[in-house]
């Protein structure tokens, strides 16, 4: 068990190559750059994660890895893309355990595995903590779905529940008993099987993920589309632990659903009438509302109207 | 005058791109990934550069942006890729003048620039000083030059000369006047353009920058060529302050030269009876040494032989 400084830059790099599975089908994995086959869009994304805001109390190492490696694939899965690599930049204390670093890397593989994908690059040095991962995909040959897309009239629909990260971190930070919320706190999954689907049925006029939150969400469609959008609180679908959660805690229920991030659900678009080539796909969504000519997003509930803000996650 | 905290996220990320000059023929700048056309390999690398490691005294915010860009398309031109987009993280400290962050952008989009590329996407957040830089380039049906190509026999050449960059670093610290040597370590130059010939010309075997320091540079081809190269210390062309900066500080010219990081010339081996087309691509190159049957680098000086260990850049 050394440090980080003790071990050294080049042997880290060797020794977390051990970590990792192999990447067999990409040239320049021992080179700086990494060269990947494409015919056709490629599709790229990238994001740092910090020790400071995005490692919760509770949040292992691994899953930390993971997270970082996740909300890139997220990004990649909002596009409809099918994740071809992730390439990781770390910059850890020197101080650190050299097995907290394995583990972290060791999230990132697992993650990259739960996305059919491999890692295909990376590099290690000394630093604050902070990991900066790079998420490749492939269009092979299907538009992209952007966030520009959405047209008055189409329904606006969402992947999965909403609020069970927030819960989850008010579950954690008061001791309360919430086992899924905080599982799905500490292991967002990215949807990318659910992304190809959507964007291979043809249908969906616009795509984006909740990492930011739902209100973040909808006003990003909005000022991206030119156009409102109206989200009906009743048909929100809520997760479990939200309503004790926020019985026990105190805090509201509505702000949990709407203005937390680190949720990896999808928002999307399409038109109405090719609800029945949507349902088709298999996939579970709910309908949340609809695209208006207005501008901005706004909730109704009990019968009042009122505008959603950007969230501050 | 505001604080990056209290400008907030999103407006920064508007005021970011007023400084941009404009992505026109990439789709998804506006979105969480950037969808890149692409027709046959495409080359990606990805590295951070942090305040604390990579701003030494005296490097301007501009300065910095540019480096941060720079270290990619380097990384980018070793393998003899066109420049086809930037994608920027920023994690910045919260209580950071918002204009020191438009300087920084400023110097990544005049480095993008500067290779013919602009910058494709991106995202802001508050972090401890770290910039993180992704950077795609098109093969354009040309093979990547890899680090693993050197054979015995094999000259080894490289651009530019050696020991600026630290000249450079010792200048400032000291007080010495070396304008050259400061310029070359606060504006590292990415040889995308050199990259770019020496790669079509079609001979070259192996090829890395010396962004680690010649030491290192010579110790990677050789691992990962499985092979050995011998290096002459009388053909290494010297940065014209070295000398001056050697004497003036009493630290080894020799040190400087093979040790120290931060330059950003290409090494490069191609078979010996191809020196005629690589004269012809134009580019100024010095021929430094040979590859052999051996393993790891060696210094040939005044007779002697002696190993070259990785630099500790």
């Amino acid at each position: 068990m050394s440090s980080l400084k003790e071990i050294g830059e080049r042997q880290l790099i060797k020794n977390i190559k051990k970590v990792l599975r192999p990447a067999t089908d990409v040239r320049g994995t021992d080179d700086d750059a990494a060269v990947l086959k494409a015919d056709g869009d490629v599709v790229v994304c990238s994001d740092v994660v910090t020790f400071d805001r995005h490692m919760p109390k509770g949040m292992t190492y691994e899953q930390f890895g993971w997270t970082a490696a996740a909300v890139n694939f997220s990004d990649i899965a909002a596009m409809g893309a099918r994740p071809a690599g992730l390439i990781i930049s770390l910059a850890m204390p020197d101080d650190m355990d050299e097995n907290d670093l394995y583990d972290i890397v060791s999230g990132i593989d697992q993650c990259a595995e739960f996305c059919n994908t491999r890692v295909i690059g990376g590099d290690t040095k000394p630093g604050p903590g902070v990991i900066s991962c790079t998420a490749l995909g492939r269009m092979e040959g299907y538009g992209p779905m952007m966030r520009s897309g959405a047209n008055p009239g189409d329904v606006v629909a969402i992947t999965g529940s909403l609020g069970g990260p927030a819960a989850g971190f008010l579950a954690v930070e008061n001791g309360i008993d919430a086992e899924d919320a905080i599982f799905s706190l500490m292991t967002p999954v990215p949807l990318v099987n659910e992304g190809m689907e959507l964007c291979r049925c043809g249908k969906v006029t616009s795509c984006i993920d909740l990492s930011d939150g739902l209100s973040t969400a909808a006003n990003t469609i909005c000022e991206q589309s030119r156009c409102g959008m109206e989200i009906v609180w009743e048909f929100l679908p809520v997760s479990p632990d939200v309503d004790d959660v926020s019985i026990a805690t105190g805090k509201s229920e509505e702000d949990m659903v709407l203005n937390w991030g680190g949720e990896y659900e999808l928002m999307f678009t399409f038109p109405k009438e090719e609800i029945e080539t949507l349902q088709k796909t298999g996939l579970f969504f709910s309908i949340i509302g609809h695209i208006t000519n207005d501008d901005g997003a706004y909730l109704l509930r009990d019968d009042n109207k009122r505008r959603l803000d950007y969230g501050s996650y």
